[in-house]
């Protein structure tokens, strides 16, 4: 008796993390790999989390181990409410906050409030791999649109309007996997066409904070359009392990939805974390230890962009992330990072190949590179190795 | 703009949960709550739990606070594997276990991996409100069968299997609601009818270690049917509040499609609280442990039943549990327990309707009553402020 026939629709159509997939290849420890997305380890506040781990569980005992609310520790969703409006200007109280099992949970809370199958849904091109995989369990209808060093491409956004659409995910900062932050006046732009219009954008901001280069940016929609969603998360700035994301949104109708949808998804995030991330951030310096994580990601930003400059031949173009945890590489048209892969992995560096990044491309020309979890002199010599490839096969 | 032409099919069938509505009124300091599903906090070994804290924050570093892979750490697995051959007799590798967000999470993946709308699945009647939360997102169409003081009613239940089931949800120990475990006779037949049929079979088992009374009976389809899937949890165990739960199967190929719709749900289960739950259960005496907080809910159970047997009217009936956390309560027929509801509230004591628990039922003449989260003087009062009312309405 196969299990096949009994399988849903939409699991046959979502497909298996390519990232995930290689983890056993990449965890080689001969293998430089640019292939995840892991912060560096040394921006753990060890010391400082021990230390609010024995300070809940002496001053809230039981509390922290029981059951707990859906929406989330109320404590820490007006710290978040409070950060937003001190750092980005946005009216919150903790009613319009959540907190989700990590931002991946938002994804799919997301994709279960709105998509009946073949909804339409626009996205970048290319965008998150998980987020596909995340919406593709309903198998929505993808349109994308281009991003460009501007952002979204306007025209190619407005022709994908014309159609009922369901929301549109952007990552406007630092994309993943691209890092790619939209303009100011693209911004703008998307805001004009989508303020009289009958559909949620969202606006995935987990590298928002993780700025070593230029000022930040308003958000799109947060704030001002009716019905939008902002995800934020403190993987990046605090612990990732402890899968503590939250959503934002100014329609408490839609929070009430999703909160719906948490509760039948894990009837709530592990409360003992949520404690923890709260005290934690009641009683540091968390602007302080986001700068010296800025600082580090600079360096190894720079870095990689030396090597690249030194060690890739001139058909090979590349972006200049001002933060953020990534940078795209876009070879010669017709040379397939993906069939490129198994021969880095024979040279002991990994990256990921653009295709599962998009949603209608095979044998892309393009790649996701990491730079956030390698020392400098590491990454040198990876890139160095990928430039001895490259020189062969571009 | 309203959000509601942009909501899923799924999420406006998808009922929020009572038990979560209601808790702030169960809440109320002076409310006597039988309506929730709390562990006693008393047995959270909180002690033990911190000492495990720093010994892996020392031990190993950054790694409890890093992304970690989907399926779970695999020490964690490994004990479970183990545990399991031990005391239950399967035959297990870690390969057979996944780690969940909590058994709720395991209900959602397995809605996910199995069911497109319309899809046949079979419920117990009454079931575990959360389960239909769950599966009423993909819009399947529930086939109750019977729950008696044997198990499943098996003339329902083989007339159910006549049509194309995708699967069937049980709570074979100690179910939630009614606290009615199946007979080993009724599970054998039960095996019997499915042995060589294409479907199935989920056995919930979060209680399966609270029983005080009587012998471990074997698992229904665990180790011998080849769909068969085994949920259990540590939340009853050691911590709700960390959300550990566990799917195990002997097929590995379910598994793997299980791990994918996890991956995209959220990439992985907390792995700091992995580590705990795992250093815990490595360095403490977990049965010693559970052996208390049977002999905790014994107790309580009895206060509960002696009470109703002292201060409830002889038209109303009850189930007498072996094990487990609820206990179940039949009014006479017409008495519906949702209008007694808010005058009970009145009378400052809680419980469940029955309604919640069925997929087609309004107005249900059943309640259920939880034991474990209060103490034996305060059970006695709530009771008899219940039986008061129930002798002014039945």
């Amino acid at each position: 008796m196969s299990i096949e026939n009994l399988l849903s629709e939409g699991i046959k159509l979502t497909p298996p993390s390519f990232v995930r997939g290689i983890l056993k290849a990449a965890s080689d420890p001969e293998v430089i790999s640019f292939a995840g997305g892991l912060p560096n380890p040394v921006s753990f506040p060890q010391e400082e989390l021990l230390e609010s781990m024995e300070r809940i569980v002496k001053t809230y005992g039981s509390k922290v181990f029981q059951y707990s609310v859906t929406a989330g520790l109320p404590e820490l969703r007006q710290y978040i409410a409070d950060r937003y409006h001190r750092k980005f200007g946005l009216n919150l109280t903790m009613d319009n906050v959540i907190i989700t099992t990590g931002s991946q949970q938002a994804l799919d809370l997301i994709g279960k409030v709105f998509l009946d199958k073949g909804d339409r849904i626009i996205v970048e091109k290319p965008t998150y791999l998980a987020a596909i995989q995340a919406f593709s369990l309903h198998q929505p209808y993808f349109c994308p649109v281009e991003l460009t060093e501007e952002g979204l491409n306007l025209k190619q956004l407005e022709e994908a309007l014309q159609h009922n659409v369901k929301f549109i995910y952007t990552i406007p900062e630092f994309q993943n996997p691209t890092g790619l932050t939209y303009s100011a006046e693209n911004r703008n732009r998307i805001y004009e066409m989508l303020k009289d219009r009958d559909v949620v954008l969202i606006e995935d901001d987990p590298y928002g904070e993780l700025r070593f280069e230029g000022e930040h940016l308003p958000y799109i929609g947060a704030g001002r359009l009716p019905n939008s969603i902002l995800l934020g998360t403190f993987s990046k700035t605090v612990t990732p392990g402890m899968r503590i994301g939250f959503i934002i949104s100014g329609n408490t109708e839609l929070l009430r939805c999703l909160s719906i949808a948490k509760e039948a998804g894990d009837l709530h995030t592990n409360i003992f974390a949520q404690y923890l991330i709260w005290d934690y951030l009641a009683n540091n310096d968390l602007d302080g230890h986001i700068a010296k994580i800025r600082a580090l990601y600079q360096k190894q930003a720079q870095a990689m962009l030396d090597a690249m400059d030194r060690y890739f031949p001139d058909t090979v173009s590349y972006t200049r992330p001002r933060g953020g945890m990534f940078l795209w590489v876009t070879l010669p048209e017709g040379v397939s990072a993906m069939s490129m892969f198994r021969k880095a992995l024979e040279k002991k560096v990994a990256f990921v190949p653009g295709d599962p990044f998009y949603t209608d491309v095979k044998g892309a020309n393009t790649m996701r590179l990491n730079y956030t979890n390698a020392d400098c002199e590491t990454i040198e010599e990876g890139i160095r190795r990928l430039g001895n490839l490259l020189k062969e096969l571009c």
